[in-house]
């Protein structure tokens, strides 16, 4: 299946004095596909997290910054599945702006009990859902 | 010479609905550390950025996040030099609650000029400030 | 003319540990539709700072939270024009959830130039897109 | 007894693109402000919202921003109790920069049950010390 993807007009809100996009607000794009995409998997972060009381926090994140991103850019966003594991999802991102890549993210997920933050497994049906995404290797 | 280092006290906005750190915020604070210690540098980034027009954007910026923080944790950050170029350096950061690693970043940065984002030589008197960061290898 | 509106979903990254909006992200929503709506008048936050370096920063801002907002939440923002001066513009944004009032903001902003940080009178086309907007009294 | 005081130094990411601070984010210091008062009152926000499963959501915030605040500028907050009623609370806020009023809020509070979101009365030890900080009218 192809990757996941979306895509934004980059925000006043998103850059800084420098005019460029703030790398931790980069971030936080990072973690709106990844919503979306659990979202699109029927797993909302309200259902996951108010409902279920479990969350996917982040255990690992490498990120590269290529180009420069400025406001007003229209910047693509895709998220696919290189490695899912028990209890573990490692996902690779890549942001790009009129065709060209300008970061990619490295980005490990585990699924975690909100009470006692320990890792469990992924549940069947979400497990599932998301490994329509993954790459060929 | 020892490590920059700085303690915060976790903040409500730092926090997320699932009662922990945020990650993109995490980052936030990684800014905020690295702002510190150009600043005790005697190169604040009012100067850099406003008056020099130049700024340190970061190129590559590796997280692992080991432990869970909430909100009214005491949080001790610690940056070193790990590689210090021509116009980059690499930074370890480390950040820890009652003495336990909680995360670490290994973070680049480049010296860029802000009209071409274009990569420069570091200046030689800031350059020589961060040289004395430099960890022992 | 109508109210300009738009509809977004309350994201994780909106919302507090108390598991509600945190009030400083909705102001930043404020600012996006504020920032759409400049779009839709053919003024889009980059030509303005970044070609014609104008701004149109926020003089006064009148909050009124009237219900918990929370993740998952569809919310409907609307902004209509209140009152246009000659280089300031009133606007009233209301926030609704299933119909529902959940916030409404008098906000006022000034056509100002970024080097002087003086307001000027608002360019007459831009003025007459906005006057479209106008509430009748 | 006199206001509640603090300063601090307008950061990187307080500022957007038009090189002053973000208003959104002006609101992030004033819940930090209102955060850091709470604590010297002894409820902590994490004692508040994870112990004890209250909050103080806002339910009235008018914002006046009377001068640009820019990066590295130092910023003097206060906050004062102008009106301290059974479940509310009005503060008056006031930024200054190199003594100059920057902006004013005046910020209505409640104290209120995070399950019921009712509003509650204020417990009796924290509403004394809240009205230590009572302006004389």
């Amino acid at each position: 299946m192809s990757a996941f993807r979306r895509e934004i007009i980059v925000r006043f809100e998103h850059c800084d004095p420098a005019g460029i996009m703030f790398y931790p607000r980069f971030f936080a794009l990072v973690n709106e596909i990844t919503e979306d995409w659990f979202a699109a998997l029927g797993a909302s972060f309200k259902a996951l997290h108010v409902e279920q009381r479990k969350g996917v926090p982040t255990v690992k994140l490498d990120a590269e910054f290529v180009r420069p991103v400025r406001i007003g850019d229209r910047l693509a966003q895709s998220l696919a599945v290189a490695h899912l594991g028990g209890a573990s999802c490692q996902l690779l991102h890549e942001a790009r702006v009129a065709g060209q890549i300008v970061a990619r993210f490295d980005h490990t997920i585990v699924y975690a009990d909100l009470a006692s933050m320990k890792a469990e497994r992924w549940p069947h049906d979400l497990r599932a859902a998301m490994a329509a995404y993954e790459e060929p290797a």
